[in-house]
């Protein structure tokens, strides 16, 4: 028994094909075939027409989605890193081939420095070398400024959201690993504590090979007009016929050899066209050569598409993995997320020493104007404060303001920094700017005053 | 032939069975059948009792959800009315079953006053009943407070969106037309010009049906431990055998015995125990009746739940329907999509008169400032200014702002309103916050000076 793909021979297993789509079937009666998607991006190419009218014809543009793909994994036992049901946040860009090096944005991140793992790297089995994004484009390391635009994006992005630079790479695919549509591929790869270097971003420059498959299988062009900044003057030879002596010697026929003569490239004793099978000679004096200049105002393209492609779920499972922290607090363990505030579920946590003596009151006005100010607070007075401290390490939430009795005599609270576990006290009216900049990281607790 | 529900003769046709949900199979080998799920809601019971746990074990509490469900419809020709695959949105809220009439929040809709379809209206073929919520729940016409608050919350949100008043109704379920689990249910429905009545968002008393079903197909209890306020003294009745005769009177059954005797009713002559199928006197003089007072903390029960369930699509189609109008602007047809200013898509559409003059620049500057203050602000200088307005008319864009030469004299533009097509000057440095005001209905455009 041989392997499907590579012909070796197998040992007492029996092999089938098996296809990573899940199949259905939908309507009642004669049922047709259905497939759930593997991908979201399709569905953005098929709406090519649509996008192209709304941005007016004009390129570049760009899609997005988010939602749910599915593969019918032969074997899912990764938790959250390789599920049958998954979510997928894409984007297709689309760009006129000859403008790959002309991203409009791209001075952004021109600058923008990151650690690049080359295929030549990797077949020498060297490290990442570190390079800015105008050196990665002008030394060929990666194809093009949109894709290094992309590269740099999610990376920035990647970090924003708490991936420590040191466990994320940048993996260009080799050039015998890369899909078939892809002329340049990289992964973003996440080191986790338990499954290795795991990848979560997939940046590839798909080409036109998505739009011309499409356009192939639908009959519909997938195409943008381009027009020149100038007509261009183009040298164009027309064949003229003599319509009525061809009229009249050839009668019904007349209107078919019109058409093939207009085609054909004559010679000088005339032109041989093909009526229906039937071989007609034309000699040179029933029609006129005309060379003339006519103006072409543009041309009809397939844009190119570079395709960043997020795991979502991936994304998730890194950001709480590399949070979970444990140290001490009290003289006992402590349990932490380490969230950026900015993914934290919970930024603000609001306690009122006791539930009375109008202390909760104050905490709840609070809470309400954070709300208002769009930071995420929660409410808490149950249990001693020592303990919804805990609580709400356990969950991450950077931040932590108590009501306590001075705050009835200088309307001050206590605001506490998850990491540091200090406290410093500040005005209640201050409270809202004050931590939409911590979340924002516009201002750093430690330099509080 | 005959139907298979009403047994009816059906003539010269085939008659078969139809799983209105989707079936595929899950893995290589030997698969596993799988279903698309059919609505969201079963998810969230399976999660019961990982909600309870975030929730600290404490009624009540409400989960929220959305996604795709997937119905495999026979015939779904009614466009986004009837989808095999559509949006839905769904809450749970878990409640004791004694608490059903005291909603903490109920007085924010006591006086909230709608029209009710109620089912003994439809039996009479009268019109619906406009009532205040306290007066629906007082007069048992919705089932409970939850149920009442969730009708009006609906109601409020679905005008808020755009749903014109005199094209929502609130139908009860009939009797006979109910599901299995629900006690009440009513349906918001929304009049379309295409498709008459659309039902679109559910709104049921589902008791506690789910979570006993789950309980009951998983082995696990799904309740809640309610602790009385005070423990409850409850007079209990103790057998305890003479464990020293038995022991040695029976040896190896004793331990069967004890078990036994503990939970047998004893009568003056003694008690027939039943070990392994054999039966055994025992004489009162073998065991001492012992009653006792007992404290009880609190008991185990299953919630009831409240779900309203939305259909994201239906609500889409119709906000679009509505919206829809045509009328007269310049002494042409203007289409003007009238959405309401919190659903549109663009909020403020930015229009430099010119490209040149700095004009452009500052008309991308207002458009920053606007995206700042977290408004869907749209810059667009391409075309005549008509043609522009036109555009965003179209899009249903509510509000435009242009920048014009006496804009660098003096600081302000000419702020537009859709539906009016009037137009006032506001300073560039209140546009913000005039703006934001009139997005979020704290202030009238005509009311503008």
């Amino acid at each position: 028994c041989k392997c499907l793909a590579c012909e070796e021979v197998l040992g007492g297993v029996e092999v089938f094909g098996f296809n990573l789509m899940f199949k259905t079937s939908i309507g009642p009666g004669t049922q047709r075939t259905g497939y759930l998607r593997p991908e979201t991006a399709q569905g953005m190419f098929v709406d090519f027409a649509r996008l192209l009218r709304f941005y007016r014809d004009k390129l570049p543009f760009g899609a997005v989605q988010i939602g749910k793909s599915y593969r019918n994994e032969i074997s899912p036992r990764q938790g959250m890193i390789r599920l049958r049901e998954f979510t997928q946040a894409e984007a297709e860009i689309f760009v006129h081939p000859d403008e790959k090096n002309r991203h409009p944005r791209f001075q952004r991140y021109a600058n923008y420095s990151m650690p690049l793992l080359t295929f030549v790297q990797q077949q020498k089995c060297e490290d990442a070398v570190t390079m800015t994004m105008q050196e990665a484009v002008t030394q060929d390391v990666i194809a093009n400024q949109y894709l290094a635009y992309y590269v740099a994006l999610t990376h920035e992005m990647l970090v924003s959201i708490g991936i420590k630079p040191e466990r994320l790479r940048f993996r260009q695919h080799l050039p015998d690993e890369r899909a078939h549509y892809a002329t340049d591929c990289w992964d973003a790869e996440i080191k986790s504590d338990r499954f290795g270097w795991v990848e979560t971003v997939g940046l590839a420059d798909r080409t036109n090979y998505d739009l011309n498959a499409h356009a192939e299988a639908s009959g519909t062009p997938m195409t943008v007009f381009i027009q020149y900044a100038e007509p261009r003057k183009v040298p164009r030879r027309r064949i003229v016929p003599n319509m009525g002596v061809l009229g009249k010697q050839y009668r019904d026929k007349a209107k078919k050899i019109f058409a093939a003569l207009a085609e054909s490239i004559p010679e000088k004793n005339g032109v041989d066209v093909d009526v229906d099978g039937e071989i007609i000679h034309i000699p040179p004096d029933l029609y006129e050569v005309k060379d003339e200049i006519v103006d072409i105002r543009g041309e009809d393209i397939v844009p190119h598409v570079v395709e960043p492609s997020y795991g979502i779920d991936r994304m998730c499972y890194a950001v709480l993995e590399q949070a979970y922290d444990e140290d001490e607090a009290d003289g006992e363990k402590r349990t932490v997320m380490r969230f950026s505030p900015k993914v934290a579920p919970v930024q603000v946590a609001v306690f009122p020493l006791m539930t009375r003596d109008g202390l909760d009151t104050i905490a709840d006005t609070i809470t309400k104007s954070l709300h208002k100010k769009g930071l995420l607070a929660e409410y808490d007075d149950s249990g001693a404060i020592g303990r919804r401290y805990r609580r709400q390490d356990e969950i991450g939430t950077p931040f932590a303001v108590t009501v306590d009795y001075d705050t009835k005599e200088n309307n001050t609270v206590t605001l506490r920094d998850r990491d540091s576990m200090k406290q410093v006290r500040i005005a209640i009216d201050k409270l809202p700017e004050t931590l939409a900049a911590l979340v924002e990281g516009d201002a750093k607790f430690a330099e509080l005053k």
